[in-house]
């Protein structure tokens, strides 16, 4: 293996540039050729390749967002699509590319592998909603910056006795929810993957009321419902001063986290040696605190069920009623 | 002058607390009684009133968020609100009082003064929107919390070449916006002290995406449009995969900056001196880098024009465009 | 079980008070009564006691630091010192105890359990470096902490050439050096479990500034040589403009991390569920992204070793020479 | 004027980016054009200049130090020196100049004036000791890294009972000290401009321990005495579990909050207008919050005297002793 690449696909996560460095640096340092693919899938067909140096990836570890920059491309589905990828990797004599990002980008990466072209996934996004790891790039950085909004409302929220409803990412998954609302000593925490019952709400926030609790913090995963349905729902139990807000893009963004840059440079050199190995068709995952490489397949088969060894919202339960 | 209270009011600000410590330590130190008051004119009606002593405001300067509570209380307007908490003063023995707020809370310190007890106004709300002061307590912390978020943002902006609309506080005034704006590069400012022409605004994206700008962001007062309905009419003129975002609560928390628990600092250690030289009626101003009292009728007869002696909007047209 | 007691001991970490919180909530919803106790064992001794309620915990969970104190007391290494704090313990009517600490704090523990009182030992320390846990209480903050001053300190060691050597804390264990080294792109991290060679640094330097790079940052455990030292000694090979910060006590402070809540969360809770299944002796870890209890007597016995499953110092000397 | 460069000299400070990115942004939309050079006065006489497009300032508002780099240059200060550095302005066709920086700095655009090139100094220090002024760039970032510093630091010595020294920047300025120090709450601030008494010192923390204070805050500018200098002298008036830290290069780095980009970007956009005017031999200031040209020469010759017109020494000595 002389020449390998890598693009960043789908939504963009904070620690896509750490993982970007790393396959440069490890790539180099084994001997190895590294292009950047701009704007994903769509850049690869399009040919907006260029080499990567050690100095391209300088000041790059500490940045969020993609300096590759992210596309989504639904034409990369058809073999039409991947036939004029294909073509453009012979171009510029790529043998193995490393793809990071989501669902979307692993299918892509498989097909790759199938036409010959081995492909190594590495988990990128802040829904922490990939099967075969425990974690994903950018999902520790957006606990901690829904964490940070969480406790700056919370410093109004109990100025004034309000009830206050906080939207965050998730559709599928509400990892993002439970863990923030944990950290962020949410009474409430409302996530796919659990039924709930507003009027049972509205009880527990009446009798918090009655002994003096200043403040009622709610955090709903966008999956389940909006914050502003969500507020005018809980009002027909009665007026707890619902105000709501939404989080949106800044979840996204942000310098990424120790634990992000570390899991992305581990993760960004674990695919370099891979494909040293002539190995392809598999994505990297973070699995009891130990690296593993899974099946692309397999990962893409299976339905990632919420992190919750820790039985995470059981305890919310328990001791959130506060 | 033995004994004196202090009460925040209206919507909260970061450094207010370091106000109210301010005042007791300073009251202290000049051998003074200092007293809090909860809820604001509410709580002086209620009587929920306590001594308060240097201990009780330790750990309190960093904090968002007023620890003595506030609340909108419209029954003060009345004078049978005013003399029920004049009997609350009178009762507790207190001869003049400090009033933490905006100009809701103002019109509550002018009555109390025309009855006899001399009220001081210390201005704090993040809009900046009170006459009579250059900046008020809250302005600098909300700025730089809108700051961070736009910085964030950007990150996710630029990865996808996408125009991303940002709502911020700002009824009246378009404060906010135009200082984090110019702090966050925004290519527009919206404020509701100046006209805009969208298809202006579509046109220039346009120009910048051809020389190959990878992101525009735009900041828009609340006071002017809401963020979802902004991006709905750019979209008349275009597509620009424009987001938008409405930062909401965030903006009011947080651990006030330096320059605000300084402010906050001086203004109240300025307020126990001026009730001590036996003035009332007054509102405190940072003007032109200098501390100065105004007179509460006139500080409530002047509307606060935008604080753009820098001709910031001027600069922002002229340097934002890149 | 009617009545637990919890107390912090040793050096403060972010997260402690987060953890005391889980304690008393869990145990309130468990209908025990939780008291806490001031000052670590200096205060199980002299009596400094108190029933702590839900409220009591409230706005905690996001200080640094431990409102309960903590303190070093050697005179409980003594079986009289123990006797005195059994003392309290009965009179108080406490039948079991949580101790949140690290090494020493286990040892006291494990007396106290010897005596018949059942005590559950948290790992809580920045350091890292208890043994049975992948993970103690701070070492998260702590890392995100370092990784904060190191990018500042990048900022200024880019604007001039310059070589920065950065002294964070670890007596005995590298794990703060290694992670925000990683994390934050230095390109030499020394830490105590490895040699290194002063030469072999000031070739790679001189060979960085050949091909123009314009910094160097040098993480360094305090453990292995002071900043200023190790600046001296670099000297000796040759001028690189060396600058060295020690960055001491803030890394121990700041509000808890995600991680480091809902870690000490867990924990608090687990080890309530054990005092009420009667167990005592046993410290809590989380090894492997799981929750497990250790015996108190096998953790003091092992030493930990560096927890490098991620193979972190190699991955550094790897992709760090950029 | 056709043609404008511009450098950054001396100590690098946050903002100075955003004051480079505004003299080209103005520089553009007046029709001019803007050349940067690197490494101050030495990237002058050495050539190492380059056009600087509206697209190379981008993404640059932001960042922390300086992306032109900096260095001090005594070799400027000879005839010799400022005929080598004209020659290049020459080549170039460079008929103004914008100087970043300090006291140096101004000294060289000083010399370039006199030699017909004119030349607009622009303020930006951390210390914010250059007369002509109320603040400098760098100063508002720096103050609130200091504080933030200070706000973790209180967290660890609450947690113990301590005394705790921090070492801030600040040789012959107590500018940083004084509205650190007054924000982060520490109960003395030991400043150049004052004398303290060391004994009375220990007095006040004794003072405080007797009703049962939990920690003291000192905070000593770097031009007074060394922190462990300090710790070792306040030692001998009793043992007050003093510990010391030294916050060293963390304080010019990180990104520059909103008023120092704000200040940064008018003071850029305004000192193109002063060439565009044919004027040099000026330095900018913002006093009493507004915009202000000084003659160089008097900047030169005046000593800047403590930025204390809000009194904020006494301020402290009467609320700091809590």
């Amino acid at each position: 293996m002389k020449r390998i690449a890598v693009l960043t696909s789908g939504g963009d996560a904070p620690g896509m540039n750490a993982a970007v460095r790393a396959v440069v640096r490890k790539g180099v340092y084994e001997g190895i050729e590294v292009f950047g693919i701009n704007y994903g899938f769509a850049g690869l067909v399009a040919g907006d390749i260029r080499k990567l140096t050690v100095s391209d990836v300088g000041e790059k570890i500490y940045k969020g967002g993609t300096f590759l920059y992210s596309a989504r491309y639904p034409e990369f589905a058809s073999e039409e699509g991947q036939l004029k990828g294909i073509e453009q990797l012979k171009k510029f004599g790529i043998e193995g590319l490393v793809v990071i990002g989501g669902d979307g980008s692993y299918k892509g990466a498989l097909a790759l592998t199938k036409h010959g072209y081995p492909t190594i996934g590495i988990p990128a996004t802040i829904d922490n909603d990939i099967a075969g790891t425990d974690f994903c790039i950018g999902f520790d950085t957006a606990i901690n910056t829904v964490l940070e909004s969480i406790d700056k409302i919370r410093d109004t929220a109990t100025s004034h006795i309000r009830t206050l409803v906080i939207e965050v990412m998730g559709r599928d998954a509400g990892d993002i929810a439970l863990w923030s609302g944990i950290a962020g000593g949410a009474e409430q925490i409302i996530i796919p993957e659990k039924e709930f019952d507003m009027e049972e709400i509205a009880n527990t926030i009446r009798i918090g009321r009655e002994r003096d609790k200043k403040h009622s913090i709610i955090v709903v995963a966008e999956g389940v419902m909006k914050a502003d349905k969500f507020a005018a729902e809980l009002s027909k139990y009665g007026d707890f001063q619902t105000r709501f807000t939404v989080l949106g893009h800044v979840q996204r963004g942000g310098s990424p986290t120790a634990r992000d840059r570390v899991l992305a440079s581990v993760f960004g050199a674990k695919a370099v040696e891979l494909l040293m190995a002539g190995k392809g068709g598999l994505s990297l995952g973070n699995v009891e605190n130990k690296y593993v490489e899974n099946d692309l397949l397999d990962t893409l088969k299976n339905k990632k069920h919420i992190t919750d060894p820790l039985n995470l919202y059981k305890l919310s339960q328990e001791i959130s009623q506060g």
